[in-house]
């Protein structure tokens, strides 16, 4: 008989006896924990918990989600419950860069997202190459139709394929708010400046003439409201002043693809909360 | 009633149903965990585990004692157990180089390291002033009598002062076997080199002649393998190739500071496991 | 004889020959270049250059002074020319706070800034002790007189002590508009937190609410557009989404001490260069 | 008339006027600085520069050459004169591992190595597919013949693509002594360890027995003695030490294929000196 592995993941405001229940219940039940990582935020008396377990010949699903469920209502939880062999599917969405595009495909290629990429879908031609030559299908979509007629078309593919998350690879399209809204928490977004600095357009010329002297990256849900999203990832890299802004630019897309995937990693791994306005990842 | 807060630290062989075993017997004995970190290495079989939890009214030291004993020896665990409110008590010892006293000092005094510092004791009378001014007493010991003669000396002041912990601050002396032996893990020192690279003396030169890029610095569990002791922290530097061994030696003084910090840190949060010869930090 | 050390700064618009005419000049009035850097800004089509050198026998500042100031005519060059052996004097002013004040003043005492210090200025009493253990003059300046009348008071310690450099050590109070312009390009200050992000007060908690993942400081010149002045240093620190924010304000005080000091070093070796509103800092 | 631009690169003892002599020299053949660095090392007496500088209309490369022979003579300098537009012709070699190819052809793609890829030379089959979609011949030698005769079949093919630079892109094969001398200082490796900690095989496997908390990859010069070779550039990461050997070797792979291409970018800007045993990159 196969084990399956399962991540539990469980957000409540902060009670007496919470870790003891819950590995109580995942032990009552057959379940033999691999991971815990917990934190409570003090500040907002919240409690978050990501759990890794194995079942054993005892565990069946539908026995923890009874036995579980019975336990949330007692201390207002909210939860998840993921068998990890059912792998999240994943759209990206690109324009004319290639550098994160790249680092997702080879990254899923060396087993080191664990997801599958059943479609890639671009406002233009440049990067089909890319997909062809790793074998996946690629959709190019009509931004000139207008944004609801080409969202409803965007939809349609990403419900065709069955996606769960829809990651823009430097997409350079702005969602509806209707769109985010349906697809709420389901979109990461890469913004090339270390938000909450430089939003909007041309991040690293804005950089550039404020003289700092570090820029950065950010991987961030993407909302109605650009670039303001709850943030996921970041990462910087200092520059020298003798750096001209192409050079920021070059140096950035290092910045950038790394911060997308671990993103993404962080998503397909369950470890990111969503409270008032914030992420909280617990690793 | 004052309820007090403690923190259990448990490693064992890795088996079935751990987690909920041990959070099960603080929740029965009436202990409210604050925050649990737990690591299972799996390429040693190991479960190493960190838990921070508050007394409440029905809990006593006797009673938790009494019940994780048994448990313990049902599944084979070393276990620690610490009042947070017993502070630690520490020793700094130095020679003539005063950025780490003055780190620790001032770690100290702004509430970041808690402990006590009831004593400093040096092998050169040049630090005393320092002693002074932040009202510790301060005893110079004689290392011209021969090491064995004046290790005793010294470890009649730690004796005397009950320290539970020394930390080398920059102290130009190698411990004996013996002394080694006796203080195992109770003694931190600092390494002003990236090790296992640059043991032994004037590492910063020796990382100038082989051209390295990064400098580092190490804070480990002395032992009497000189700079071989289990590594607890460490961070690193860039250095450009303009930069002289002078300029490695000035800039290498905030790593290690910051370095000796961190490794007293978290050996008095009792974040430190050891095990084959290496540490797990886990927090 | 003695020979001196000169730092001589250039900066005009770019144009062919530059290096080689400034070169030339010292080599023809005496002086050996010890070290050379420089940078031209091609989108902004300007030349910046720092160089210093040593004068030989045949080397007067007042012939050099002659020699130089006819070449700068003919190239629209503005220059600084500084014997490294008057010190620049700076004057530290605190608040409550101590770890910027501390970090200045043993930095400077390891012979790690190269000014004189003659006197430090508070609003509060809380750090005379401090001043008194490094033996140099504190003053406590009353800003309840009112922002215009206090300020008098702090000019004339100012120029009574023939300051030449004024360092904010985490110093609570904003400087009138009149002050800066006075003072332009003289006060340098510490923000803790990573601008242009987090302006104004209580970055720490803006940082939190926002769910950033990395936090910051930057030292920048104090302009009466508050957090808004050239910036000439800036580090950041990673931070868990576990920390709080108490912990980010621990953490952050490592980053603020290092940049302020930094920053300071930047200034007192030359390499600062204003332009269009931001630095170039060429080392 | 197209002016060309050049890089110069000079290194000798270090003594009164080089700067001005090499920079008036320049000047006087027609040339136009745009790029100045330099380093005297005090330690050693030497001195480095690397001027990068436009020719005019009066500028030729012969007039040049016997200007500037003559002053070297003068200050027994050994020296470099590269036309930028004669593009190095670099070979990459690769075993099993594709993540470093990945990465030097996606820049290469990127337009951020300046440089030419005529062909990959590699001991199995199994990267061949990589080389067709990016459409440079891809050859296997057959390491099994012993090496003496495959190494000259790899230098067969080196010489019939008049290969300037041999890049070493995780190839697990190491070069006999007189293939490295007949090479010297013409192969880059890179070395999955942060050097000279952990040379040999399996650096990941022994920075996790060590517990080392930072690791780190070593882009160098090949040399008979294996991983000894001169340093050009290092990079690290923090690990915690809840990962595993599996998770090092995940999270080192972006170590080294960034600190790779940034080694192979300081050679193909001319950025790198050797004297004994080290080198001094100068930017």
């Amino acid at each position: 008989m196969t084990h399956h592995t399962y991540v539990l993941t469980v957000s409540c405001p902060d009670q007496s006896g919470l870790i003891a229940a819950i590995t109580g219940c995942i032990a009552e039940t057959g379940g033999n924990i691999l991971n815990l990582a917990q934190h409570t935020a003090v500040e907002l008396g919240m409690f978050f918990c990501r759990i890794s377990f194995a079942g054993t010949d005892d565990f069946t699903e539908e026995k923890f989600h009874g036995a579980f469920d019975a336990l949330s209502k007692k201390f207002s939880m909210e939860w998840g419950f993921f068998n990890t062999e059912r792998k999240k599917r994943v759209a990206v969405l690109v324009s004319k860069t290639s550098h994160c595009l790249y680092e997702i495909l080879l990254k899923h290629a060396d087993g080191e997202l664990d997801c599958d990429i059943p479609v890639i879908i671009s406002n233009h031609p440049n990067l089909a190459h890319i997909a062809t030559s790793f074998h996946i299908p690629f959709f190019q979509v009509d931004v000139a139709k207008g944004k609801l007629e080409y969202e409803k078309d965007l939809e349609a593919i990403l419900i065709r394929y069955d996606i769960d998350l829809v990651v823009l690879a430097r997409y350079m399209q702005v969602m509806s708010e209707d769109f985010c809204e349906r697809w709420g928490n389901k979109v990461i977004n890469i913004h090339h400046g270390f938000l909450p600095a430089f939003k909007g357009a041309k991040p690293y010329h804005q950089a550039w003439q404020k003289g700092v002297k570090i820029i950065g990256a950010t991987g961030h849900f993407a909302t109605a409201d650009l670039d303001q999203g709850p943030i996921i990832f970041q990462d910087v890299i200092r520059v020298a002043d003798t750096r001209s802004v192409d050079e920021f630019i070059r140096m950035g897309k290092d910045v950038e693809r790394r911060v997308l995937v671990e993103a993404v990693r962080r998503y397909l791994a369950h470890s990111i909360f969503l409270y008032q306005g914030r992420t909280f990842v617990i690793e």
